[in-house]
């Protein structure tokens, strides 16, 4: 760091178990990723293309070779894995997973109906060719699943062969974990807790309210995702108490 | 596209006569330009400076050079116009499209008082000129235009001479074809179309919400306007049915 | 500028007393600091890397520079000053600012509780290093100041040595001077003015809505801070009256 602070937390290093963040790409340009892992490579474990944007793309390879070259994996987003499912193309996503060598990728049941042990199937054969992260939760804000079952869904998605589970927040922090108002659910991410450990846990966290609370229950080393290319050095701020909002968080046996 | 999958609508491609997106730089750096145009230049068919930044911008020439090497077209926003009309100074505004190369322009009055029949002049001397764009809707929340005026306004403005009208939302898109809340004012969009044809319309729809709205109502080629550069990829999955918001729009005839 | 237009205000110019703009970086990399310092150098007077970004920023030596290179000085965020004073480590703080070469501090008591005498004796002591600004005004939106205690509170950190005074917002702009909502305490602005000269504060104002409150209460030279450099050159604009929300203010004696 650039100075020396007296009761900063510890922060993982990367390759990181644990205090992870994934940030999501959702359209930026070469250069503008060349500028991103300049100055937040260190604090970005893992890029989502957001959604299909792989789709629209210019210069994929490209841009897959430069997070590379920055120690940054990336993969697909889950709506895009779903639109090759509801087309009966799962051997055409597999096929675009070869194709850009990628090694990790995210199943999905955010805007299809999927039975879950299908969705389960999907993991398992995924998880022979990359490593899989799954995400639980409906992009439909209309769909409320009960805490049981995002429990039981969690369970067996990482019985399947799931490296991490996701839960569900789309790029504006409004559906799945969070009310339309992108206020925590909090019952449910508590009772989730009871059954799952949260270091399988990516929670996607895209507003800064919903990042602060996450560190308050359960601490710097928390794993977020969705995060924006712009709020990487601020989220870094937060974990470690170095914002308003988590000032006098690590403040114990200090006293002003 | 960087893979194949099926039932992707078929975008129009450039030069575009429908299904254009008009972009809002407001205040891009040369080099943030150049990425745009990099990373999306096939998905912008016009870029607006949005109202008066053009006359703050440094390197003026070279940014408007910079989009045309790309094969995109700028304009000034209608703000800077009535600026110079307000002031008397019609004769210096030509001057200015004259000076910088301007191949378009938009005639508007959100800011100010004009006499219909004065507007419709404007249009029509600098359709001598130039491409004109002209735009309805006043930039004034309290200023509730009536769909029957909107409709006759449209119609005279393209009689005067414009290439096409814009429906009016500002960068916020919460005034003219919105309300407060950005919600659409969808009796006014759907009493517009009985009247002008959908293709001589351009729709400001800066907000996400209102761009799968104006998607979900007229399809993937609707001409949408007041686009963040930020927001061009993220519109282009919206277009095809690549993002939650209209995965479901082009799967007729597929079952999962 | 880039064209001529009547009736335009005097905007003050570098180095500025009056009319000057804080920016708040927060995270740019190197090459956005030269995108930013190469579009809006003219127009930004003062750079504060927000709060305690600095502790976590790659390069700061070399971000440091290239404002300076720009004329621009740069100053770390009053979090970071209090997260060392909590810490018992000014020492240290005035270490930092000689390592980097600062000429510009900031001393605020925004996420702790500090003896106003102490925090004078703060002001006193850096003002001999470096020129201070202090920041009036909680992070906390449950910590109501009353107007006296603002005007109270200003004026001794004036009388101790600070160049500037500087009322609260955050990024956010939803606390300090402005309610929950952003809606600006009228009220409270307007009787720290019957006291405190207008030039000798900085308010914090990083929503639209806010800056043309206060241009329109102010004028087009009031000073502004903790924009974002996105919207530098809208906000230069609004200074202008050449946006919507300020078109009318220098028309006098113009009519169409």
């Amino acid at each position: 760091m650039n100075y020396e602070l007296k009761n900063i937390p510890v922060r993982t290093q990367k390759p990181r178990a644990e205090g992870f963040t994934m940030a999501m790409d959702k359209g930026l340009s070469l250069r503008e990723v060349e500028d991103f892992v300049d100055s937040c490579g260190d604090y970005v474990d893992i890029v989502k293309l957001g959604w299909a944007t792989s789709y629209v793309t210019k210069n994929l390879k490209e841009k897959i070779a430069l997070y590379k070259a920055a120690g940054i994996p990336v993969y697909l987003g889950g709506t895009l894995f779903e639109a090759f499912i509801v087309r009966g193309q799962f051997d055409d996503y597999r096929g675009v997973l070869d194709k850009y060598g990628l090694e990790y990728a995210e199943v999905s049941d955010g805007s299809i109906t999927l039975n879950h042990d299908k969705k389960c199937d999907y993991i398992s054969t995924l998880a022979k060719q990359v490593t899989v992260l799954s995400e639980v939760g409906s992009k439909d804000a209309a769909k409320i699943i009960p805490p049981y079952k995002w429990i039981e869904q969690m369970q067996t998605e990482l019985d399947a062969g799931a490296w991490k589970v996701i839960g569900e927040a789309r790029e504006g922090g409004n559906v799945g974990l969070f009310r339309d108002s992108g206020e925590v659910r909090q019952g449910l991410v508590e009772e989730i807790l009871t059954k799952i450990p949260g270091d399988k846990i990516i929670w996607e966290a895209p507003i800064k309210s919903q990042q602060v609370w996450f560190i308050k229950l359960l601490g710097t080393n928390v794993n977020l995702g969705n995060i924006s290319p712009s709020e990487i050095i601020p989220l870094e701020t937060i974990r470690l108490g170095l914002r308003g909002d988590t000032f006098d968080m690590f403040l114990d046996g200090i006293s002003l």
